[in-house]
């Protein structure tokens, strides 16, 4: 019989963050290492989880009227050169087709690294009058970045994502999408993904090859650098020009349009891992958990058996009936310790334990996985179970919020000087974000990136500060940004 | 103002299938033609389509027990060489990339033709014992395969599918699991898409390269040709032993797994306008259409205007409520004569028109996309609208799959000779289905496509049928199998 003693426990997260991560994410089978270089497997509890992403963000998505469609996964290399800023962002990293059906083609072919270029070469022929705006679309697939360092969803040469692309007859509304789209991503990750988040524009040196505008959320991971989330482009003119996609007016002139494009990916996996978990394992906000709670039947004499089960199908029975998404692991063979340990691994947010005293008393335990010890374990009347477990996922999606952003708030500083900023990234905290002043030349963000290694992600919108010294040339600065080491 | 007199006819279905098959895809808006050598692009309106077929053949297939996980694009090239005939059937058709971050590779890549190869290398990976088996995973995906001729959904270059995989510890529950999931196929083509069916074993000609055995299900198109709409294969050991799949069986000795793979897709939307479309363009079954009905508003005089399109909002809303996908088409600048043109066109299934002199008596007008003609208008109480509407939609249902089983039994035939085979074959109604005796030779199976360009679609399961002369050779035969000209 497997007991715990058969478990190899996991290194734990201070004292090696990557080490700890890896093996998250290969013990909770969310992914597994292919033979294929840079490219990952995404196991069945890694890809429900994007699939619940997925989905949330797809609603969301098309609540703001864009719709799906889908463009070809190859690019003709010609079209790639057409925008100069993005040529040069992407070409070192393009994987390139150059034969097809056994002969050499006339002109290789490109694997989307994103798709701006195709997409765009499609809205030219699409938009012709005013009437054809604003035209938004968003596609989910794979695309294909040839990394030279690799990290499980953090940085593949394969990933998935969604990209939206739109089109609009003015500038303003264009910025007003960019902006809206940056908020719905915002709303999501700390909603539903329970991830705090900082956000606003990048600096000029970490835009989007080709954009105007690059805006982002940046999440904390626990070893105190950043992680990009999520971009939302404000693109100008740039791409309408290279492909000539020019509307009609009202009255009667040829105008280019104003466009925007933004993109979430299953970077998103590595974020919830690396915000959430501890050294159990995996903890995930009950919103995007696959399993929400799991039922571990437990008893020691034959007899007990059947009651102990009955009792557990039975909750499972009512935790359906509520919407709840629920097993029951009747496995035999394997110790409830052992049961205990894998589901705690892979981050299922909510235990509940029946046993024959349970049966007797008209109890079930439940143990939550965002709180150790016996605050975590509480006694339930079976009769209201269903009320107390959603009540508990709900209680639990706002705990593991309110526990990353305490840890977000209390790594995040706001040094005074170039010195203490320096000190803080090269504190063990790994880092955490410095709000500083900046004045906004790339020489002062050149100088921070050099001697501490972090770099500008994000200035935030909208601020409404008096104005201070850059912390680098100490000339005044009219803004403050969030400095971090990043992924 | 846009009119009726605007829009262009479409090629009459009759005269030129091709033709209006590919004018039907461009201006329904399924589809566009890309700058891509063999690849298309699905636009919101044919993309919304493929979101419905996926949302529910997923939910059918996870009941089954599979789950969903996502391999690497590319596979290295040394992976398709594993097993010979598999190797063999699709070395034509592979695309390969050479070069990645500006280097070349070591070892080619390919773009997955379809996924057995890597899928299986992993499978060696993780199975391990008899509790690991059933081991049954799913992937939607993109696939490229290099056409020399494409046609848009039928045969392109690159098209989105899934692919199940899955490993047993017997050959019977592998055998079993590939008839499950042909049955899963033939009744989401059947009940969903209203798509009438012939379905069975392969002949080996057109069996998939490494299968044991092959079944598919067949449709018949409106020019009399068959498509073949889905596959399910029995692997038997094939890619086992190519990839040492093997587990610990309960005696402590190492086996080979037995395996299945299957798929169906994009070409489905092809099957779709092929199988139901008319001369007025698309027609949906109400279960996969993206918009079940629409709301046309009618009025002349100005002051007409806001009480009809408040009725036709209050309708929507009460359609809305009952879980109809519903929408109002209230542009301006369009006659409703465009209107009625442009949705039929789409194929939308049910139209919905309310003017003054139907809000006077309390009706609205319902059109129905299967039935031209005073046939398909109704009065209906605005009172009772939403059950009326609802119940229409399941009867069109039924009836677009009545009209294409009609078609199909029309044109499925039981020739008696080779020759009524060939004149069937040469005859205007483009072939259909013949029902034939044969003997099961490879030999005779050749005859008839070279002579007559019909090859084997299916061989009819359990069948129970006395024995008969082949078609061809005369020789005893102990099947009957379909024969048809095919996509």
């Amino acid at each position: 019989m497997a007991d715990k003693a058969d478990e190899k426990k996991i290194t734990p997260r201070s004292q090696d963050f990557a080490a700890w991560y890896n093996e998250v994410v290969l013990r909770a089978e969310l992914a597994d290492y292919s033979p294929v270089r840079g490219c990952i497997v995404f196991r069945p509890q890694g890809f429900a989880i994007w699939e619940n992403i997925q989905a949330e963000l797809d609603r969301r998505i098309k609540r703001t009227g864009a719709q799906n469609a889908y463009f070809p996964l190859f690019i003709p290399e010609s079209f790639i050169r057409k925008e100069a800023t993005h040529v040069e962002g992407f070409s070192p990293e393009l994987a390139v087709v150059t034969h097809g059906g056994g002969k050499q083609l006339e002109e290789p072919l490109v694997v989307r690294p994103t798709s701006e270029t195709i997409i765009n070469y499609m809205f030219a022929q699409w938009i012709k009058s005013y009437r054809d705006l604003p035209l938004m679309v968003n596609q989910w697939c794979n695309v294909v970045r040839w990394e030279m360092r690799t990290r499980v969803f953090l940085r593949t040469t394969e990933f998935l994502w969604q990209e939206g692309h739109t089109a609009h007859a003015t500038r303003e509304e264009a910025e007003q999408e960019t902006l809206a789209i940056l908020e719905l991503y915002r709303d999501f990750c700390e909603s539903y993904l329970a991830i705090p988040l900082v956000w606003g524009r990048k600096s000029a040196a970490e835009r989007f090859a080709g954009a105007v505008e690059t805006y982002s959320i940046e999440g904390l991971m626990g070893d105190g650098r950043a992680l990009q989330c999520g971009t939302s482009h404000f693109l100008g003119q740039n791409f309408a020009r290279a492909f000539e996609i020019r509307y009609l007016d009202q009255n009667n002139q040829l105008q280019y349009v104003w466009q925007t494009s933004w993109g979430v990916s299953t970077r998103l996996l590595g974020a919830l891992v690396m915000v959430h978990g501890d050294d159990q394992g995996l903890r995930l906000p009950p919103t995007v958990a696959p399993t929400q709670a799991v039922i571990v039947p437990i008893w020691r004499k034959a007899e007990e058996r059947k009651p102990v089960v009955d009792a557990c199908r039975e909750v499972y029975q009512n935790l359906c009936q509520v919407g709840v998404r629920v097993r029951v692991d009747e496995r035999e063979g394997v110790t409830p310790g052992f049961k205990f340990n894998e589901w705690e691994m892979r981050g299922v947010p909510l235990r509940i334990e029946i046993g024959p005293r349970d049966i007797a008393a008209k109890v079930a335990t439940l143990v939550r996985r965002d709180q150790t010890g016996p605050q975590g374990k509480l006694a339930s009347p079976l009769e209201r179970l269903a009320q107390s477990v959603t009540e508990l996922l709900e209680d639990i999606q706002q705990s593991l919020y309110r526990q990353a952003k305490a840890a977000m708030d209390q790594a995040t500083t706001e040094p005074q000087s170039f010195e203490e900023l320096r000190a803080q990234m090269e504190g063990e905290g790994g880092g955490g974000f410095a709000n500083v002043y900046w004045c906004g030349q790339p020489s002062c963000e050149e100088k921070i990136r050099e001697e501490t290694k972090a770099s500008c992600r994000a200035i935030p919108l909208n601020q409404d500060v008096p104005q201070g010294p850059c912390i680098v040339c100490g000339q005044p600065a009219q803004e403050r940004a969030f400095f971090a080491k990043a992924y």
